[in-house]
This record gives structure tokens, sequence and C-alpha cells, in this order.
């Protein structure tokens, strides 16, 4: 008798997992059950949709019911919650929204891809009307509903992750005065502080106010608006709220059949996808996943591994059944790859990053070295090349943690780059050797992951160091004389910015001058982008200075950083 | 004493050398010789000054001989021709082409970086009036004051290279009715044909006369105009021609001089960069490489390798003098990875194409398999999404031997991210592993690169089988009735195009339809895209079709292709 494979939400996870299996096998019944009314749907689309970015909203719904069982004899039932899961019986008990009528279904296989939910914490006046989430259609139809009928003039977001950045944009899109409010001191977590820095410098721009370092107290009601009392006594005046604090996964039936789970209440899988009990699978943003560089065992919500889980664990359950050859196939792990658009700027990271080492333990220049660099989009000479600011995590080794890339243009081809080369076990002297396209309108000769690679290794052979946007704060706070700020660049540069306290000898003239300098001093040449600082800094050292380390980045970075 | 470092050459290669090596080390003498005006000058962006996309002249000189002397110490002596090397005596003898007077000058190590120089095949009437190449900054000014002047309506571009293309699209936007005369059956000669023809086929929108397996029997002045007469009797008008047929590299010198060449005049050099000659290093466009893939050694003129080199063959001079700490640094072969903006579209190949692999006797399917794809630059439901042509060649253990993709936009990503694997020595397996940055604007939970991991795994472990467009070609004139193309498309679809002699299907219709088809016969399904096509051949599969192949790309493709 042909086996059954129940599955547990409709989405990512869940939907592609029975599109897999159906091609692998025509005889397997597979039945989806979707607690919600849509199947399919672009999670990740909505909040364009409700900036108007996206017109259509059927553009959102990728699949039908009807279209499943058309195209892959798939029977999904919308409005149907799944309410526990009978183990010992290898049953689960449904609930048909619709009719309120609850039944059982037994299952040969069961796939639990709930995915995750929004964290709603128990502020007062938290379930006020105008405050929202945004996680599913009906959702967005609601948010969409009171833009289009309310007009809201201001709009808060708490939460600056990026579905909160995403949601600042569209509702400023959508003609609203936007403010974000963050607990952290820093927006878009997967990054470190001071290229956070780089998106709230632009997002100011865009007449964002951001309440960094703050968290709400309370909402208050008044004449159809919230008032957000901050925990610092601050005040946001707001027509729509949206919260965006951080999710959960959706766990519950998990729990209650006995499933084993972490800390944060994530489904723990084998390396196959597999629970805790030999008949059931889990993917998504329920499952706790191995991060991919530490491999430590953590949750990272994103589309791209649910999608690619969901494949695998198609695999495992036809194989299990005989169903396609082969032995199970591993899921490796999540390198938690991430992009978002915010204003004018993409902000992308891959790996682990500078807080998450230090968290650990970790120490600059002992256990982790760092390169910052400027570099632009595409050749110079070529129009419309926008700089990129790439950080870069490494070791003695050259092993990569991670990366992180702030820029308007070519930030996901460069962050693509490096996770491949970070998935692959590359180092940073793959980084410098990789050849990649280069023509005028897309890259340099030099792409800015190759000149990653170069400082990386210039870095580990001691040829250059660096300075850390820290080190530099503690040195002026300091008071210490034992430092000199030079800037390598051209009187007109200087004449438009300069560092304050810096003194200036332009790079073409370092060499007749450089006895200015006191040797005994920690010299800090910066320029515009980094790169005359650098050359600055091999001659120095070459001339016999012990001590120089420059300021990556340039000067444009530290605007925005300081 | 401090040692002497000649250079031969002041662009790509020789200027990139020069400012590491300064970097490593002030005390070297180092001069290079330019037998040009100008050195460190962005020869990629000529065509585009050309077409005025690059407004300013003064963009594409990177660097003076005044600034490299300020910034790097380094002499820099243009309009100096090196004569001949004096191996036995570590001498060069050198022209300044300005006074006339010649001299020697004495090295400890010389740098060959002399790079290469258009053909011009002894064709009667190559030499006439109004008849180009273009590779230096003079050729550009003459051709750029031949445009401004005498407004040229017809142009013909003789050869379908990259450079070949960049200048039909500069002389199209400078006003000019172009022809491009291509021996070959194809531009682009690092694509294979059908990719290629996406190519023809915008070129030809572009209204773009093409004159493909075609040559030049003679030039023809005219009234200041030249007829050109091909090899087939027609006739192409020409009020200016570019000759880009090929190029040789600039290895006179080293021949005279008695190093080690290859057949076509390279400099045979070892890992290290080293030509025969313990003294004498060679980088960029003069050296023979080895491929990447193949390890085969061959020629690959390129801005990045030759950048690349360079960095090497400082380091490696660095080493031998003791400059630098650690052992010499190989460079590891080139693999070719190259792009061009081609009118509304992008190319770009990385590897081994197939027509290679045939040339080397390898088979299909046996030796090599191949997957094409079509999918969107972004989700499909965020505005502005393209479509991208993938086609990626592999074999059995998935090793990657070459990628090459054609489309709008996000072509310069996706062949990058391939590279990049292939650099790493990754597999298809790792393209489907692939964790890159996804949300709507940039990609897709499954980005492209994925897909095509997807589809070669599917193809390896027999999940599909696709049909080759020549292999179909080849079926539509054997007249044999053995074969059924089956669109199962929509009604709609059908009506705007079908395959000839094609039957219909729709996918959501196949499992109740499938007895109409002869289940001895190959069954070969097609969509718009290639999805349900395989979506279909899957189901066909599993009801007991033995011999099913799908036709990839979809009818995008088919219609581009035939
Ligand atoms: C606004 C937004 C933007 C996003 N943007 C991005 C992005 O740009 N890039 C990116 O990588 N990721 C993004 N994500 C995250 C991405 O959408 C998720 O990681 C992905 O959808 C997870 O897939 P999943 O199958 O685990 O869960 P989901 O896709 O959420 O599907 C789970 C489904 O299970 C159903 N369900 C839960 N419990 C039950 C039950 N008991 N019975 C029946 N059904 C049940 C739910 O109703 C839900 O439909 C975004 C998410 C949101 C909400
Ligand atoms: C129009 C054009 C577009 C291009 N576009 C691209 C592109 O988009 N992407 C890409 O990767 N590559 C591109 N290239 C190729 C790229 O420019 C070359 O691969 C690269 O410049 C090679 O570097 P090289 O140092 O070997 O040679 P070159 O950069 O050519 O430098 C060699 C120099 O040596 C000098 N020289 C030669 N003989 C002597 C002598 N005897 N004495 C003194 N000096 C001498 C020459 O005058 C020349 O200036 C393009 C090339 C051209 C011409
Ligand atoms: C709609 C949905 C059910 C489609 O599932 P799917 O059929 O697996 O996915 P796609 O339509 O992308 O097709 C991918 C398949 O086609 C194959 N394919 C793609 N192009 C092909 C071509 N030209 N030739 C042959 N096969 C091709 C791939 O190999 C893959 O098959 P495989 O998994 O068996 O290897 C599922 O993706 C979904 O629900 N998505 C929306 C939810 C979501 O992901 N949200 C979060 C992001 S917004
Ligand atoms: C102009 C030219 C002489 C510059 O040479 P260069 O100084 O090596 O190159 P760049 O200005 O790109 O700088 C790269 C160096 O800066 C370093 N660098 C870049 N950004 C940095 C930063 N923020 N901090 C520290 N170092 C940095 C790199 O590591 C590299 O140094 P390394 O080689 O010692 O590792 C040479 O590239 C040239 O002639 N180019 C034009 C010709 C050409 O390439 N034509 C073909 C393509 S159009």
């Amino acid at each position: 008798m042909s086996k059954k494979v129940l599955i547990i939400g409709g989405v990512a996870g869940g939907a592609s997992t029975a599109a897999r299996l159906r091609r692998l096998d025509e005889t397997l019944e597979i039945i989806i059950f979707e607690r919600g009314e849509y199947i399919s749907y672009a999670n990740c689309g909505l909040p364009y949709y409700i900036g108007d970015v996206i017109k259509e909203r059927d553009a959102l719904l990728l699949q039908t019911p009807e279209a499943m069982m058309a195209k892959f004899n798939i029977d999904v039932r919308v409005n149907h919650e799944v309410l526990s899961i009978q183990r010992e019986v290898k049953e689960v008990t449904v609930k048909n929204g619709k009719t309120g009528e609850e039944y059982r279904e037994a299952y040969d296989t069961l796939l639990i891809a709930t995915g995750s939910s929004p964290i709603k914490p128990p502020i007062p006046g938290i379930d006020g009307p105008g405050i929202y989430t945004l996680w599913t259609v009906p959702d967005t139809d609601r948010i969409k509903q009171f833009v289009r009928e309310q007009k809201p003039k201001k709009a808060a977001i708490i939460g600056g992750g990026f579905i909160g950045l995403e949601m600042a944009e569209n509702l400023h899109a959508a003609g609203c005065q936007v403010t974000v409010i963050e607990m952290q001191n820093q927006v878009m977590a997967p990054m470190d502080y001071e290229m956070a820095q780089l998106v709230h410098e632009n997002m100011r721009m865009n007449h964002v106010r951001l309440e960094l370092g703050d968290g709400v107290k309370e909402f208050r009601q008044k004449e159809g608006a919230t008032t957000i009392l901050l925990q610092s006594g601050k005040t946001v005046e707001a027509d729509i709220v949206i919260l965006s604090i951080g999710i959960k996964p959706n766990s519950e039936l998990a729990r209650k059949s006995g499933l084993t789970l972490n800390a944060k209440g994530g489904i723990v899988v084998d390396e196959f996808l597999k629970t805790s009990d030999p008949s059931i699978y889990a993917v998504g943003d329920v499952i706790e996943v191995e991060e991919y560089v530490s491999k430590n065992r953590t949750m990272i919500p994103l589309a791209g591994p649910a999608n690619k889980q969901a494949r695998i664990c198609a695999d495992n359950i036809a194989k299990e059944y005989g169903l396609l050859a082969g032995k199970p196939e591993k899921y490796n792990g999540t390198q938690g790859t991430s992009i978002a658009q915010v204003f004018d700027l993409t902000a992308a990271a891959t790996g682990v990053n500078e807080k998450t080492l230090t968290s650990w333990g970790k120490e600059l220049n002992r256990d982790y070295y760092i390169a910052i660099i400027n570099q632009k989009s595409h050749a110079g000479y070529y129009p419309g090349a926008t700089p990129l600011t790439l950080k870069l995590i490494f070791n003695q080794e050259g092993k990569i943690f991670g990366a992180q890339i702030v820029g308007q243009d070519g930030v996901d081809k460069r962050i693509d780059t490096i996770a491949t080369t970070l998935r692959l076990g590359g180092t940073v002297h793959d980084l410098a050797e990789l050849e990649l396209a280069y023509a005028p309108p897309y890259s340099s000769a030099k792409d800015p992951v190759n000149m990653l690679g170069f400082v990386a290794e210039n870095i580990l052979s001691g040829l250059v160091s660096i300075v850390g946007w820290n080190e530099l704060e503690n040195l002026a706070q300091s008071g210490s004389e034992d430092y000199i700020i030079l800037d390598v660049g051209e009187d007109l540069e200087r004449m438009a910015f300069s560092i304050p306290n810096s003194c200036h000898i332009p790079l073409g003239q370092l060499r007749k001058r450089y006895q200015e300098l006191d040797k005994e001093k920690l010299i800090i040449p910066y320029c515009a982008i980094g790169v005359r600082a650098y050359n600055a800094a091999r001659i120095l050292m070459n001339l016999g200075f012990k001590n120089v380390k420059i300021f990556p980045g340039g000067t444009t970075f530290y605007k925005s950083v300081f």
C-alpha cells in the first residue's frame, strides 16, 4: 500500500517538500495542512506590497490549493489547523476552521514545517488599535487597508531587524514620517556597529528618526493615535505601529507531543532533518540548525535555508521508502547569509560577526583579524560607480569567519562570492585569487572581494595594521599624546574635511618630510579611501617606523562611524 | 647595494608590479619603460569613451609618470621602447622615442609586461584609411576624432570577440548603422553556439547586421568609404572599419633574446612567473598560462589575471632578494572568467565551454553533461525581474567544467558565484547548497545558481534528461516518427506560440490524459521556462515512460536558438 505523508504548514518549507516529493514519486499520498487561508505565498514580498512596489496582491500568491492538486496531485487543506500529534498511533488531530469539525488523520511520515511567529511581549497597550505585526497575507491586508483608509502620517517601527527596516522604507514610501525604535544601539543585528552606522546615517538622511538603545515601556491610545513611551522617558507619536521585535518558532505542537526542543523552543533535528521521533521530520524556521562557521546549534529563520532543507527532507523521505536510490542526505548547516534593501543602501552579511566572536571571548588581533575597505562597485572611470564598504573577519590561518557589506550597488554580488568561498572552506588567500568577471560596467580588474583578500593577506603577513574605530575612540578619550593621526590626502581634500587633531603630509611628499614625524609614536595615516593611507604606512614602515596603523575605510567611513 | 628592477610595459601588469614592489621595499631601484605615451591607463574603458559613455578622456588615465614618481618613487620613462635584451650581461637596450637616443640599462631583475597587440592579417586594402584597430589611447583618439569629424553613418566591425562587440555597441551609440563580420558561425567565442544565439537575436533586434561564418577577402576604398568584399561574395559598405580579429603577444623581444616561447609566441613561465632565464619574469597578455580546469597551457589575455600575476610576481621578486619572508608564491592558473555588455544583454562565461570539450574528443552524456535553465534575475513577484539563461557543463562526479550566462541583469553575480565554486574545486552539489543572499530585489529563495545545481544533480541521478538543441534539430530533419514533442503549457500560451508538430496536454491534465501518449516513443515535454516540462517529465517517468527528455530553457530559448 502506498505510504502517507502529512505536512503541517503550506508555505516555504511545507509546499517545497511536497512538490519535490511528488516529483520523486507518484504514488505517495501527500496532504498539506495549512491553518491560514493561503499556501505558497511570498512572505518576503509582503513589505513591498504595502509600499506599493509590488502592485498586484495576486503576485504574492505563488500557488493555490487547486493548482497544487492539478500539478502535483497534492491534497492541500487550507484553514486546517493541526491541533496535536498522537505519536504513539502516528496520527494528527486537525481542526477544519471553516466548519469547526475536528478529525484525525494517520501518517506514515509527518513533516513539521510550521514556521515561526512574531513575538508580542507583554508591554502595556500592545494590543491597541493601529498596532500591527507583519507576518502573513491577512496581516498585510490589514496594514494595507489601514494605510489606504487612514492615511497615517506618522509610523513607528518597533525593532530594527530587516523586516522592520523594510517596513520603515515601505511606510516611508507610502508617505509616512517614520521612527524606528530599537533596544540595541544599532539596527540590523547581523552587522557590527560600525557597519550599521552607515545604515543609520542613510536612514537619517532619509528623515527617519532613530531611537536606538531604547525600549518601549508602554503604548497609550489618544484620539486614534498611539503615544509610545520609551524606557528613556522619551515619547514617540504614531498613527500606525509595526512590531517587529523578534520571532519565536511555532513549535507548540512539537512540544506538546514530546519532541525534543532546544532552549529557544526550536525543534532539534539530526543532520538528516529528522526530529527525535523517527517518523517525524521538521524543516524551516521551526528547527534548530547548525551554524556553519562555528558549528554551534542555533536558530536562523530564512527562506533560502527553508527551501533547501525542504528539498533534502523530501529526498530523505523518499529514500526511506526506497523511492529514490542512495544514502540519506545531510543538511550541512546555515551560514546566515542575509541581505536587505534599506533606503538608498543595501546591507548584507554572511557568517559570524565580530559581536558574536567577542561574546565568545575571542580577542581581536589574536583570535581574529579584521579588514575593512572601501571600494567602488565597478571601475571608477565607468559612470555610476558607487562606494562599497566591506568588512571581513578572519583568523591567522586565513579562515573566514564572516563578512559584512554596505553600499548602493553590487553588494549582493560581493556577499555572494564571499558566502560561496566561506561555504567551500576557502581562505582569505582564495579571495585574493578568485577570478571574477571583469568589464568596466561590472567590476574592477581587482574586484572588491579580491581587494579584501589582498588586505587580509597584508594584515596576516604584517605588511599593514589596522586601527579599530573603537581603538581610535579610546585613544582620543585617553588624552594620550603618543599617537599622531596623519592625513596623507591632498590639500584640497583637507580643506573639505579633516579628522580633528590630525597633521597633514600629502602622500607624494612623505618621502621628503617623514622626519617631521616622531618615530616613537603610533602613526595613524588616513585618506579618503584607505589606499593612500596604506601606501603611506608602507613607506613609513620601510623607513623604520615601528608602530603604524591605518584607519581603514577612509574619511567617508570615519564620518559615518563617528 | 640596492637591487635594480627594470620593467618593460607600464600598464596593467607592469605598473601593478612596480607599485606592489615599492610597497614591499623602499630601496629597490625600479624603472618602467613604456614605449607609448601613457602608463596605467584603462584599456578596458576605451570603447566606452568612443561611445561617449565615459565622457572624460582623463578618466582613462589612472596614473601619470609624475604621480608614480611622487607616490611610488618609480622612474617611469614613457616614449621609451626597449629594443633588445642582452641577457648575458643583464642589460636592455632602450630607445628614447623623443630624442631618438639609444642607451643601455642594466638590471638585476627584469620583468616583461609587454602585453599584446591586435593582429592585422595581410588582407588586401587592410591599411586603407578609415580602417582602425583599437588597443591604445592613441588608437582611441584617432577613432574618436574620426567619428567626431566624419560622422560615419555605417560601421563595420571585423571580428565578434568582446572588444568587437563593445565597439559595435559604442559605434551604434555614436549613431552608426553597424555590421559585424565574423568567420565563425557565432560571436563571443567563449560562449557555445546556442548561448551566442541569444546575443545574436538581441543584436539583430538592435538593427545590427550580422555576417557570420564569413570572412573578409578584400577592403576597397571608394569615395572616402570602404567596400568590404566577403569570402561569400557579399559586400558590406562602411565609413569606418574596426578590426578586432584577434591578438598576438608582444614577445618579439623575448624571442630575439632566446627566451622559451610557446607555439603561439607566448612567453613560457614557470608557476612562479619566471621565464626560462632566472633573472627574468613575465606577466600579463604576453605569457602562456595554465588553464585552470584542464591544466592545459594556453593564452588568456585578460586584465584580472594580469593584475593578479603582477602582485604575485612582485612578491616573488621581493622574496628572491629577502625583502619579504616566505616561500615564492604560485600563480595557480587562469580560468578565463569573462563578461561583456552587448546592447541590452550581458554575456559571461567561466571555465571551459562545450565546443572546447568536443574538440578534445569528449562526448556529451558520457564525458560531460549539460544543464541549461531559464530563471529570473530576482523574485518574479518583485518588479524588474528579467530572464537569465544559464548553461552549466559538468561531469559524472559533479565536477564543474564551465558555465555561460546570458541575460539583462544579474549575470555578473551568477557567473561570479559559479567561478568561485569552480575555483575552489566545488561540485554541482555545492552549487545546490550555496547559501546566497536572498531578499526579493536581489534573488529568489532558490538562486538561479542553486537551481542550476539542482538540475545538474537531477541529471546525474537520472531524474531528468535533457534534449540538446542540435539533437532536436537532427530529430526534426530525420523525419523520424519515434518521438513526440509535448507542449505542457496552458491553452493561452499555446495560442501565442507552439513548436511545430508538437502535441498539447497542459501539465494539470497530464495525469488524466497520459494514455494519449505512446509509451514506446521518446517524449519531449516543453513549456515556457522548463519547470513545468520537468514536472511533466517526472510524472511520465513515474508512470512508466522510459524515454523522456525535456527541452531545456523553454520556448523563449527555443525561439532564440532556432
Ligand atoms: C515580512 C517577511 C519578510 C521576509 N523576508 C525575507 C527575506 O527577504 N529573505 C529571507 O531569506 N527570508 C525572509 N523572510 C523569512 C522567510 O519567509 C521564512 O524564513 C520562511 O518562510 C520560513 O519557511 P517555513 O516553511 O519554515 O515557515 P512559513 O513559510 O512561515 O510557513 C509556515 C506555515 O505553517 C503554518 N502553520 C503553523 N502552525 C500550523 C498548524 N498547527 N497547523 C497548520 N498550519 C500551521 C503557518 O500558518 C504558516 O503558513 C521573511 C518573512 C517575513 C514574514
Ligand atoms: C579595448 C580593450 C578592452 C578590454 N576590455 C577588457 C575587459 O573588459 N576585461 C578584461 O579583463 N580585459 C580587457 N582587456 C584586456 C586587458 O586590457 C589586458 O588583458 C591587460 O591590459 C593586459 O595587461 P598587460 O600588462 O599584459 O598589457 P598592457 O596593459 O597592454 O600593457 C603592455 C604595455 O607594454 C608596452 N610595451 C610593449 N612592448 C614594449 C617595449 N618593447 N618597450 C616598452 N614598452 C612596451 C605597451 O605599449 C603597453 O602599454 C581589454 C583590452 C582592450 C585593448
Ligand atoms: C511554489 C512552490 C510550491 C514551488 O516548489 P517547487 O516546484 O519545488 O519549486 P520551483 O517552481 O522553484 O521549481 C524548482 C524545481 O524545478 C527544477 N527546475 C527549475 N528549472 C528547470 C529547468 N529549466 N529544467 C528542469 N528542471 C528545472 C529544479 O531542479 C527544481 O526541482 P527539484 O527540486 O526536483 O530539483 C514552493 O517553492 C513555494 O511554496 N514557494 C513559496 C513560499 C516561499 O518560498 N516563501 C519564502 C520566500 S518568499
Ligand atoms: C594604477 C596602478 C598602478 C595601481 O596599482 P596598485 O597601487 O597596486 O593598485 P590599487 O590602487 O588598486 O591599490 C591596491 C592596493 O591597495 C591595497 N588596499 C586597497 N584598499 C585598501 C584599504 N582600504 N586599506 C589598506 N589597503 C588597501 C590593496 O591591498 C593593494 O595593495 P597590495 O597589492 O600591496 O596588497 C595599477 O593598478 C594600474 O596601472 N592600473 C591600470 C591599468 C590596468 O589595470 N588596466 C587594465 C584594466 S582597465
